[in-house]
Order: C-alpha cells, then structure tokens, then sequence
C-alpha cells in the first residue's frame, strides 16, 4: 500500500476508535456515522448530540484533486495537484463550564513530491479554571516530550499565535499545540511524525473525557448559559475568518456539511458586551493571552 | 471644504436622518447613538434594539491610514495612505416573515489621487414573498434609472455575483444593487455619482418601512423561528467568509464592534437540516439563485 494510503487507513481505523470511547463517556446517544463521497474524494462524517456534548464532528476525509490559483496561494507554493488526508474534530458541550475542544492530524501531499504533516488540539474553556486548563497542557507536554524534547513548547507557542482573534486581541482559549508543515527528509523521521498524529489523535478521547467528568456536571444558570453562547460567537469567528482548515477546505469546494459541522449549535453576538470587573467572566478574559504558562 | 470631507459631513448628516426615519417605524426604542474615536479615525455607531427590529445597526465612518499589505492586496493597489468614508447600515427583524436589510455607501481615496464611490443595498428574506421582493427591487429599480439608464440591471447583475455564498451555492437573499470603484474623471459626473448615493442612502428607511408595515404583524410559529435563526447562520457566514467591507475593516484594524454589530443577535447551525420539498421553506431555498428577474 502506498505510503499516503496507508495514512489516510489508519487515520480512518482512529476515527473509529474516537467515536466508540467518546460513546462510552457520553452514553446518551451514539454517532451518526455517514459515508460521503464527492467529486474530490470521500469521507466520513460522525456527528453526535447528547446530553453532556451538546454537539459534535468527528470527520475523516481523503481528497485530491488540483489546488486552485487561491488554495495554491494560500498554502504559499505553484498551482499542483494534492492529496489530503486527516481526522478533524470539534465538539461543544452543553455545560458552560465545560470547554469546547478542537483537535485535528493531517497528511497532505503534492504532485512534485513535497509532503508534510500537521495537526493540533486546542481547548476553549467557556470560563477558565486553571486546575484543568493545567492537567489539559500537562497532558500535552507529556505526549510531546515523549515524542521529541522540545516538542512541547515549540508546538504551545505555535498554537498560541494560530488560534488567536487578531481583530479582538483574545486568544480562542487556552491553547494547547499546533504544528504545519513539518515534511522530514528523513524516511524515519517521518514514521515518527506519523506515530506522533496517531498517538495524538488517540489520546484525545482520554484528554476531553478528564475534562467531561470533572465539569460537565456542575450547576449552572441562564447568565452562564448565556455567556457560552456569546463565547461561541467568537469561535464562529475564529472559524470564519482565521481557521485554515476551513478556508482551505471552502476555497478547494471542500464538502460544506463537513466543513462547517464545526459550528457550534447556536450562538450570539452583543454589541460592546459588557462584564463586571469581578466577576468570572472577566477573569476568563483577562486569561486569553498569548504566552501564558499553563502547566 | 475639501471634497472628501464635505462627503463625510453629508453621509453624517444623512446617518441622522436614517436613524430619525427609523424610529418613525419602530416607535418601541431609539437608536443609542455613540460616538467613538479611534487611531485611524472617528465614526458613529447607532445602534437599536426594539420590538419590529430586534438589532439594528447604522454605522458612520471617516478613517484614513496606510494600507496594510493585506488590505491594499484585496485592493489590487499598490500599498498607499487612504481615507474612507461610509454609511453603513444591517437591520435583523424580530418576525421571520420580514426581511434582513443591508445598505452601504462609501466614498474612498488614495493618496496617489484616485478615488471612488461604492454602496448597495440587498434584502434577505427569511421566507421569500414575491410580492414584496417586487416591491423592493422596483424601488432600486426607479432610484437607479432615474441616476442612469442602465444602471440597474448592471448593479442587480453585480450584486447578484457578489451576494452569493459559493460554498453554499446560495444566493444571500434576493439581492438588490451593488457597486464598487466607480471613479468618474468627469468632475459633473463625479457630482451626480455622489448624488446617486446620498439619494439610495436617502431612499432606504422608505424602502425597509414598506416591507416592516406589511410584514412584521404577520403570526409566526416556533418552527418559523427556527428557521429564521438558521438563515442568520448564513448570513454569519457571508459576512464572516465573503463582505468586503467586513474583511477590510477587520484588515485594517478597524473598531472591531463596529464592524461585527452586522451579525445577527443570535445564530444556529443545524449539520445537513432538510426541508420537506412541498415546505415554504424549500421554495425559497429554490429562489437563491443568481439571475432571477424579480421585478
């Protein structure tokens, strides 16, 4: 088997293994598994809606095709054909001190040979509690460390300066690592780099169920509820406008149900939304910075 | 006064008469009328919250600067100092048989001397009614002939291509006119450029007053409400991904609140929602479509 299928297999088998853990943490409901394909490839889209995550994608997909003049710019080389494969995640909670998670692995290949991997997992606490934003980095650190020394924090500052709301000057949440582009030479390395997405994408049920349990049965009111759902504008916002994924995927004619089931269910805007200055949700804000050493 | 100047004080002035007109027409609040000041400029951003619309927005502007790289790209001119002036203006109402409304004005220089105007305005239906998607385009229809024959059919053709979500393949609503760069070397027909949109920007509490007078007491379910909320999604989404004026403002460091108090008071997203095919719904999915003659 080709090396670019054998990838896009595993990360298929992974899918897979993701759905059934987060089934076993949530065991309201159980995913909807839909097979796709479309002029560029195919794909599965798993989608779940339950109690404690209100809404949720797990997507795999394995396309090809040739780039646009404005994909081929955007990633920055010559109009070529591509590959492209990867597992990409979002799931919002319906408990407001539960956090939103992202994570998402990728392969992607070019018709003059070029290749490269990236991926990352980034957490977006509605309020942040620092004991979990911690044990959520904390698990990061481990996993890249093991991976390469180093990793970790080269990774954090990435994911720092990517998921970041330039015209609000907020981070999306607390980060987490995020990595592009990284196409070894070396026939090891790159194995390596492959184990590394596996591990990563295979840790990440664990991960958010460490947060689930902890959180997603505390008390709430209206005013919480309302504050995630402004919180949830900004991720509309971050999705829209910044997030490369997306954009890559609507600028190629990407599959849009699969694109954008990154959205959240609902959520609003305010104008000059207002927060006290002692009230938790000002401290939540008062936390979206760059460069903030969660562990 | 310098042209550019006696620009910015008529669309300020034509501002006041927007939110005065307004307020005729949904006597439940007033606009809160604020003004800001910011490193790139002044503007006022009035804003309304009542019972026939539930969030409205009419922004003025003057700001000059240097374009950044990135704004002067999605320009196509080379990098320069600019001055931009504008009124623009998007009104969501509470019922979802009445339409979203969008109207813009601009008036924009560089420092190399060039210059244009550009506005228009479009309407955005939850439900699509023939008869009052007549109404309005015959408005835009007389307003445009009356400044130029010919004018209105190049404008609707133009905003049909610009108020389209290719992603979705849909149409933003029933489009209107739209136009950009237009800068006459004619000095007499530069002057009656700047008539034309003083004169759009005029006609446009008359021309959204008809549709809430026959529309807003119309009985809506919960069901008309959920639909409502996911084509908010939609225009989330074009403003996020396609809107000019939106992507500019953010580029250039725009007053963030201003430029995001488009979006819709609250929003959904709903993977892969269907319609029943006899629904209204669905018939006004079919009507998004770009070329339609709705006069």
């Amino acid at each position: 088997m080709k090396f670019n299928e054998n990838v896009a297999k595993e990360y298929l088998d992974i899918q897979t293994f993701i759905c059934d853990e987060i089934e076993k943490v949530d065991k309201s409901s159980v995913f909807s598994r839909e097979v796709w394909q479309s002029e560029l490839g195919e794909g599965r889209t798993c989608t779940f809606s339950g109690s404690i995550i209100e809404k949720a994608a797990v997507n795999f997909s394995k396309v090809k095709g040739e780039l646009t003049t404005g994909a081929a710019k955007a990633l920055g080389v010559s109009p070529d054909s591509f590959f492209a494969t990867g597992i990409s995640i979002v799931m919002h909670p319906k408990n407001p001190w539960s956090p939103i998670i992202h994570m998402n692995v990728r392969y992607f290949e070019l018709g003059n040979g070029g290749y490269w991997f990236g991926g990352g997992i980034d957490l977006t606490p509605h309020y942040i509690i620092d004991e979990y934003a911690s044990k959520f980095h904390k698990a990061l650190f481990d996993l890249c460390e093991n991976y390469k020394v180093g990793f970790y924090e080269k990774t954090k500052n990435e994911a720092d300066d990517y998921f970041f709301l330039t015209h609000r000057g907020e981070t999306r949440g607390i980060g987490g690592i995020f990595f592009d582009r990284i196409g070894p030479d070396n026939e090891q390395e790159k194995l390596e780099l492959f184990e590394f997405t596996k591990k990563l994408a295979k840790a990440f049920p664990g991960i958010y169920a460490e947060q689930l349990e902890a959180l997603s049965g505390k008390e709430y009111s209206d005013k919480n509820l309302e504050w995630q759902n402004l919180r949830r504008g900004r991720y509309v916002e971050f999705n829209l406008v910044f997030d490369r994924g997306t954009k890559f995927g609507l600028e190629t004619g990407g599959r849009t149900e699969s694109i954008l089931v990154s959205m959240p269910p609902v959520a609003t805007w305010v104008y000059q939304h207002n927060v006290d200055k002692d009230s938790l949700e000002y401290e939540t804000l008062s936390k979206l910075k760059k460069g903030v050493n969660w562990l």
